[in-house]
């Protein structure tokens, strides 16, 4: 049985390294006598994975010991609830409301606290990200939350956003290690597994140690950074076969590709392989996003008219490239060319662009 | 390389049928492309997938439309906190506090309102549950937690404790279909996927339709069942692979087992063996629980004095039977013999016991 090409936006295409690995491993990992998912979170096998996990994390982005690295459960949108609960907690905050996730992000804290938009791309029908000087921030907020790629709209930040000194939190579900970035520049990091590192059901959170201090007394262990940060994200049985994914992601990334560095311009080399496509099309093809503030993973796009469009989603899966349909909130063609995403089936799909309009434009 | 017979308490063995069939589904899963793990949650595969589980479970129970069945986040654990949100919301509630994970139920909860133990086994040292005419209930509380199986001691309820009529809510991770059972006596059962149904990182929740009309307004969506029922354990994306093996699990419960009668027969007879061959060795093994209370998941007990107790351990792990090791809270030794441990396991470790005793007693 064959592979397709898989443009899902997540869960998404995993490195098929990744998934060999995974299947040799399978029934019994060595030395283990069972398979990952059959033994003990407390056993020496799956702590050695766990370590080694967070250590190539950490080593790939460029942090030591003043960041934490968690694996929690229930991913990102669990997240928008933890980190209210654990520093809004009835005071206020900035959002940077840039797309549809950001919207969500914003809504669930608001649970906790008085969260505002610093800004709003809504009215434009969110295709740009806000420039510095379009931030109204509000002196008193404990942080400001941005979301550094929107998945369903097709934009990322270019670079990160000058939040005058307020702590940073950044949902980077959809772009996360796409490219080297300043963990520095960030108090607080999150992604969902299920796009750029591994299986669903998870996050990834990236805590800077001092924010701890911030954390009220008496939160539920599993909402509580301070708890996971104290039993190593094993206050309870975390998702340990998606942990063991991540990590072989990890090895991947470094051994394979060669580091966020080499990531960031195979990433950029397969985003203007389909801009390049869009824009050169006359028209046939439009992008959704303005093309300064254009997604490097999910290229958002609209094709001739509604009818072919819906034909353009049905002949591309019969051409093996699946998952292209936009989100049904706005519409249209998405695709999701995460890390994984080989320059082969990017290859395939402007050949498969350029073939449709050739017949359809 | 072979596998060993695995005692571990959880994340326990799998049914090898499961893994094997996992196995073959990778890199691609029949008619999708890719692996289950790297395609969308809204994909027909997919969803077919989830509604086959739940149906298979239902029909495994005996339930229908008056239940639902969910998947959350967080395992067991995040149940402890998500069901006290839901349904003690700063009133009353009663525990019966059996053992370890009784305490950390009552605990978790008590966040959220006032619990308190309506029994507690804790003077005895855990070795028994209560009966019906010692239970101490308040006719103000709004339900009644039960922990249907204490993994750590080893101790299991013949039957459900007649509560009054109140909500009966049970933790029953590590004995949720071990054997037949009704499920109408119970308003809320939650077990964590990670011992009888599937690999760690979710709970599979039984929820009584109606107990929704008590869900207050304005909860975090992850937290609130009335969101999750609302979106099919699907408001945010849920650990598909998970899902997918608990499926596999099912099917096997279902068509290889012969369903929950059978199994809970096949337990019933492994527990025996190990029970007997403890109960047969003039004192050399020495059961934690009082034989009226014993588990059939999770057998407890010491051996001969401290050092031959390590002995045992090591031995036995040498000879492929591992994670016998007792909790750190309890010490000693713990045979866990889910559902997936096959009969051949358990006659092995008979074996060993008898072995080791000859040479060591």
């Amino acid at each position: 049985m064959e592979r397709v090409f898989n443009f899902s936006a997540g869960p998404a295409t995993l490195p098929l390294p990744v998934i060999e690995q995974a299947k040799a491993d399978l029934p019994v990992f060595p030395g283990a006598g069972a398979s990952i998912m059959e033994i003990s979170h407390r056993s020496k096998t799956f702590l050695k994975i766990l370590e080694q996990t967070q250590a190539d994390l950490k080593s790939l982005i460029g942090v030591s010991d003043d960041y934490h690295v968690l694996f929690t459960p229930g991913g990102a949108t669990q997240q928008f609830t933890m980190l209210a609960m654990n520093f809004l907690a009835g005071k206020k905050a900035d959002y940077l409301h840039v797309g549809s996730w950001a919207s969500k992000a914003m809504k669930d804290a608001g649970r906790f606290g008085t969260t505002r938009a610093a800004w709003s791309g809504k009215a434009d029908n969110f295709v740009r990200m806000p420039g510095d000087a379009e931030l109204d921030l509000d002196p008193e907020a404990e942080y400001v939350h941005m979301t550094s790629n929107e998945t369903i709209q097709g934009i990322q930040f270019a670079a990160e956003p000058d939040v005058k000194g307020k702590p940073l939190f950044c949902d980077a579900s959809s772009d996360f290690l796409c490219r080297p970035f300043d963990p520095r520049k960030y108090a607080l990091m999150y992604a969902g597994a299920q796009k750029n590192v591994g299986p669903s059901g998870t996050a990834v959170v990236l805590l800077r140690a001092d924010m701890l201090e911030r954390v009220p007394a008496n939160l539920p262990p599993l909402l509580d950074y301070k708890v996971l940060v104290e039993n190593d994200s094993m206050y309870n049985t975390p998702s340990t076969f998606t942990i063991y994914i991540i990590g072989l992601v990890m090895k991947w990334l470094r051994d394979e590709i060669g580091g966020l560095e080499k990531m960031g311009e195979l990433n950029r080399m397969k985003a203007a392989m389909v801009y390049d496509a869009i824009d050169n099309s006359g028209g046939f093809y439009r992008g959704h996003a303005e093309k300064a503030h254009r997604s490097i993973m999910n290229v958002t796009f609209r094709v001739g008219n509604e009818e072919q469009e819906a034909m353009f989603i049905d002949q591309a899966k019969k051409a093996g490239l699946d998952g292209l349909k936009g989100h049904r909130s706005v519409g249209g063609v998405r695709a999701s060319i995460y890390n994984a995403m080989p320059v082969e089936g990017v290859k395939a799909l402007c050949d498969f662009m350029a073939e449709f309009q050739r017949v359809n434009g």
